[in-house]
Formats: structure tokens, C-alpha cells, sequence
């Protein structure tokens, strides 16, 4: 299957000296999300493995080297968004699951399905209970220490230092907030999003943020009469700020405008930078990979804004050898958390048609002579 | 301080037995909101305390005497969002917190303060992390057996019983939808939402519902620049539903349409009954209570529509001696989960004006001499 596939390692501060590092982790989850359509796999297919590649990188604060909560534990938010169904999965606040975005792609796919006694499938799972149902489902488990990178915990040791020192207010550069994000559009058109998160540094037990919340950390929708195009998007930066901003939904919506980019920059203004929901926070720092897409036409456009200092993004179609990586910076006179930059490529994808597998079950049933 | 203050204890089915029972709840539930007003309580205080004696009764879905999850504990979602500061707070599967709604509460208050080293205070916590913090915070912590009531475990046992005989889909009477909830507006025109719930019954343990979810089981918004009313909501019916078309936001917007009766009987068609997101679910059980309100004026208008068999609701102003408790009902020939209806009431709220706290800060200044 053909398709184009966006992913990000955060919008935060990416260092000078690691920025080739965040490029080829990009790079490597494009390329393997990449393989994933080539497969047969589709968009959420697609972008539950560009994230376990991020996941996987311990360069990245989602699942293994995830920023430490307060207790010295990882614990991880995912989500993942089916733009077709419109089913969403999420998992909040959990430890020992290797690859948590796994466990938010089967919440989600299980959305389908009837439980006895008119049961509803839960679309979010916490804490132990998430473990635990992951354990059900075969998921990879493994011990709390397995889940540490040793660049997380001297993280961890440095920032308890420092609150022994100062208890004041301070810069948020011990805090990275390299969520991580992927959304795709495959060749029968399905868009997907998805969002993994480690949290922030020093954070409660228990705490959920954005990349488990609906709205906030993951968006799809696809084009359902033609008359609108697809749409999708995924968030990083603070947390509790995207959760009252909501801002993966309205961020995808705003492509809908006439100008995709100037609807996602209009929308880092207005309802991110200027929100009233955001009246007390001094800086306003998160940012959005979005996507358009017109399936009739197979073409799209990718945008990505962000008011944090930088957003590191990759992208690629499945027929292009080679994924694209890039950091996009604030210009630098710019204060993070003040301003917004929005740049953007256009994308084309070759559409196959939705293959009728109602044929096929007609076909079937005609064969075992109920028809 | 005067207010208007409206209740309910559940979007379901509510048997013609309890039908009394359910109303003196409600009753004693605007009571002691009013009680809280009078007293020089807050919108918010109003709405923590009405959702006290919700919690604190065996009959309703909340707190004491809630459903038992699969594992047959209790373990309960609750929210409060405050309409002026816009804050939200909310936890979710939290066991042993005796009253959910105080922890959601404090949450929604600390999310004014600033921790060291641009850490953030959480929004939203969960599971075993939640009741940490509540113990920390001074809350009321109780063994698991103390949450349990008699019925409750009664109920659990039926329904396990069930789960053995029958292993497809059955009605939904082993479920009931009694989440609680109430809206409040103050003499200070300050609007507030507040919902718990002990989610659906048999839950699989962590699982979070729209009573932990922004914009899903509550909403308030004051009107900042007096060209929108102020507006709340709260909801109740299946969690998961619920979050998907977010009924708690759009059903608060709604009323800001010309007519508020017709804004919330448009909003449950089509943003409820026929939204693409429940496009696979047969029955979308689920109710609002909603409030507009003019503070220029001072007069607003109460609303409450549902898809699901009864709703039943309460509610009052501190003006008038007594609470009025109702059951709503769908029309006998209408199928639960296919059509809404919609009622309401016009209310006067006697409005103050917000006292100026910076004079009081100043002369405690001059008194100290740092001036």
C-alpha cells in the first residue's frame, strides 16, 4: 500500500549537539512506518510503528528513557486516533508496558467489538488496570527498571538536586517535552494519528496529560462526503495546556480553512497563544504536525507550527526512497511561548480503491448455501 | 451569597419504586448547595457540595455505594470546571477516596499555584497516584470495603451470575448510567460543573470515563465580555460515549444559540443522536443539564434533555424556601436511544458585584509597612 507518513520527536529545545540524533530517530520511524504500508499495513498500522520506533529511542521522553515522575517510575501516556472509524484508545499513567502505544492502537481497535450484558470497551485505561489489560493481550511487559535509560536518570538525580537548592520557579529546560507524534494517510485514503508521551519531568503518580485525553493529543477524521478533506494532527508541549486548549482537534480542524497554513497559524493564535483558557500561563509552549488531504485528487499538504524554541519532524511517501528531516526553529529573536512559526509541504499519494469486502462475505455465505 | 443551583442523579432508568427516593436525593443535594451559598460559598463550593450528597447516598452511581468493577472494587471518575478561572480538575479510577468530588476540586483549585522548576500542577490524576495525593491533601481516605454498599455488591454478584448463564449482548438494566452531577450559578454571576461517577458496571479496573474527561461530563464558561451569556453543563449516560461527541462542551455551546430549548434539542440530534463518532452504536444513551445564564440581567434559563429512559433532576435558588425534584421522561412511545427530549425552566439569580480583593491586599501591605 502507498501512503505518506509525518512523525515528530518533540516540540521543545532540541540541543545543537543531539539535533543529528533526533533526525535519524525520525528518520528511522518514517522509514519503518514506511515499511509498514509497503506491508499491507495501514495508517494505523503505519503510525503505531513509526512510534515504537520513537518509543524505542532513548533519545525521545516516550516509553523506554521517558522523563521519571516524581517516585523515580516511568509512566507513559499514548493515544492513537482511527480518522475511519473515528474510534480512539488511549492509556494513561502506565508502567511496564514496553511499547504503550501498542496498547493504545488495541483499545482502539477494540472499540468494535460488543461485550456481554451490553459492556462498552473501555477507549481509556490507567495505571495498573492498563498494565494488566496489556498483559491479557500479550503485550510486551517488563520491569520498572527496564523502562529507565541512564540519561533519564541522571536527569532525574539532577533535577531532585536542584529542588533541594531552589524552590522557586525555574526554566523548563530540565522538562524536556519531547512527546512524540506520528499521522498518516494511506492509499485507500484512512487517515490515523497517534501521541506517546512520557510526561513531565518530576511528575505526580497517577498524572495523565494530553497524549491520553481526547482531543488534545491525537486528531483524525476522514473525509466522509467529500465536500471537506481529510484531516489529522498530533500535539507535544505541556500537557495540561493542550488538554485545556484541545489543541490536536482544533488545530486539525483549522485546515479545513481555505489556507491550511494560515488556519493552523490563525489557530496557534487564537486558540493556543491567545486562548482564554491559557489566561495564566506566562508562556504558552506546545506545538502540531497536521495534515490536510483530498482523496479524490491524492493530494494533501503537511503543515507543522509550534510556539516552543524548536519541533523536530520527518516525513515521507512511500514513493520516495528517502524520509525528510527536519528541526524548524523560532526565528531567534522570537520569545518561545509567545510567538508561532508555521511552515508546510505539499504531499501527493496514489489512491487504490477501498477494496468491497461485502463481495467477498455475500461470496461466502452463498458457498455455505444459506443464500 | 444568592445563586441558583440544579442537580441530577443520573440520565438512565429510574424505577417507579426508588422514583421517591431518587428525588429526595436530589432534594437534600440542592439543599446543601444552598446551604454552602448562604454561607458565603462560591459557585464551585456549591457544586463540590451538592456532589457531596450525591456521592454520599447508597442509591446513586457515585462515590458510596457505586458500581463494582470487574475485580469488584469501587472505582470512581469525578470533575469539577470552574467557569471563571476556566481551570478544570478531575480524577479517574481512584479507589478509597471517600468523597471523589473534594479530590476533583482541590485538583481544579491548585491549578492556580507555580511549582519549582516550571513544573506544572496536574489536571488530571489517576488510580493509585490520585488517592496519594488526596491523602496528602487531607482528604477522607477509606478501606475498599467501605465503599461497597450492600446493593452495590448485590448488583455485582447478579450480574456475574449472568456473565455464566448468557455470553451475548443483553440489556442494559445491570447497568445502570446513575452518574451525578450539578451546575451552579453564584450571586458574582460565577458559573460551575461538577460530575462523578462510578462508571459502568463490571469495568475493567482503570478505566476512565467523560467524568475524568475534558469537555465530556463537564463545562462552564462565564461570559468575559458580556456579548455571550455564561453557560454550564453537566452529562451523564455511557462514559465512552460521551467522550467521543463530547456532550458536556457542545451541550453548553448550544445554548448559546437564539434558543436555548431549541440549541439543546438541535445539539442531542446531531451531535448526539446522529454524530458520525456513535456511527456503530446502536442505542446513545445519554443526557445533559445545562444552564444559560445573563449576568447583566441576572436571569438565565435551566435545560435538560436525554435520549435514555428518565433523567432525574432537582434544583433551586437560594431566594426560594424549597428545591423542585422531577423525573423526566422520554414519551412512552419512544425507543430509549434513538430520540431526545428537552425541557426547562427560566430562573433570577439577585446578582452582587465581585468584591475588589486588591483594596484588602493593599491596606495588609500599608499595615505591614512595606510601603
Amino acid at each position: 500500500m502507498n501512503g505518506f507518513i509525518a512523525v515528530h520527536c518533540g516540540a521543545g529545545f532540541h540541543s545543537d549537539s543531539l539535533r543529528k540524533d533526533y533526525q535519524k530517530t525520525c528518520y528511522t520511524a518514517c522509514r519503518r512506518a514506511s515499511e509498514t504500508l509497503s506491508r499491507g499495513g495501514n495508517a494505523v498500522d503505519a503510525v503505531e510503528n513509526a512510534i515504537i520506533e520513537l518509543e524505542n529511542s532513548p533519545l525521545t521522553n516516550a516509553g523506554y528513557g521517558s522523563n521519571l515522575s516524581w517516585d523515580g517510575l516511568v509512566e507513559c501516556d499514548a493515544s492513537i486516533m482511527n480518522g475511519q472509524t473515528l474510534h480512539f484508545g488511549a492509556c494513561g499513567a502506565v508502567s511496564n508496558v514496553w511499547n504503550p502505544i501498542t496498547l493504545a492502537k488495541q483499545l482502539c481497535v477494540k472499540q468494535c467489538e460488543s461485550l456481554s450484558l451490553g459492556r462498552v470497551p473501555p477507549c481509556i485505561l490507567t495505571g495498573q488496570g492498563a498494565k494488566t489489560w496489556a498483559e491479557r493481550m500479550g503485550l510486551q511487559i517488563v520491569d520498572d527498571q527496564k523502562m529507565v535509560s541512564s540519561k533519564a536518570f541522571r536527569n532525574y538525580k539532577h533535577c531532585k538536586r536542584k529542588l533541594k537548592r531552589y524552590s522557586v520557579q525555574n526554566d523548563l529546560k530540565f522538562s524536556p517535552l519531547d512527546t512524540v507524534g506520528a499521522i498518516c494517510v494511506d492509499s485507500y485514503g484512512v487517515v490515523a494519528s497517534g501521541a506517546s508521551s512520557g510526561g513531565v519531568s518530576l511528575k505526580h503518580e497517577g498524572r495523565v496529560g494530553q497524549a491520553a485525553s481526547f482531543g488534545s493529543g491525537v486528531w483524525a477524521e476522514m473525509s466522509r462526503d467529500g465536500t471537506k478533506p481529510s484531516i489529522a494532527a498530533c500535539t507535544s508541549g505541556c500537557g495540561e495546556h493542550l488538554i485545556r486548549t484541545q489543541l490536536a482537534k482544533n488545530s486539525a480542524e483549522s485546515l479545513q480553512e481555505s489556507s491550511p497554513t494560515l488556519g493552523l497559524d490563525r489557530c496557534l493564535k487564537e486558540k493556543f497563544l491567545e486562548s482564554p483558557f491559557l489566561w495564566d500561563i506566562p508562556e504558552r509552549l506546545g506545538g502540531s504536525l497536521a495534515l490536510t488531504f483530498n482523496p479524490q485528487i491524492g493530494e494533501g499538504e503537511l503543515l507543522w507550527g509550534h510556539t516552543t524554541r524548536t519541533m523536530c519532524i520527518g516525513y515521507m511517501s512511500t514513493e520516495i526512497a528517502k524520509p525528510k528531516c527536519i528541526i524548524s526553529y523560532l526565528p531567534p529573536k522570537v520569545q518561545a511561548g509567545h510567538k508561532a512559526v508555521v511552515s508546510g509541504v505539499p504531499f501527493k499519494v496514489s489512491m487504490q480503491p477501498i477494496p468491497v469486502l461485502q463481495w467477498e462475505v455475500t461470496t461466502e455465505t452463498n458457498l455455505n448455501g444459506s443464500l
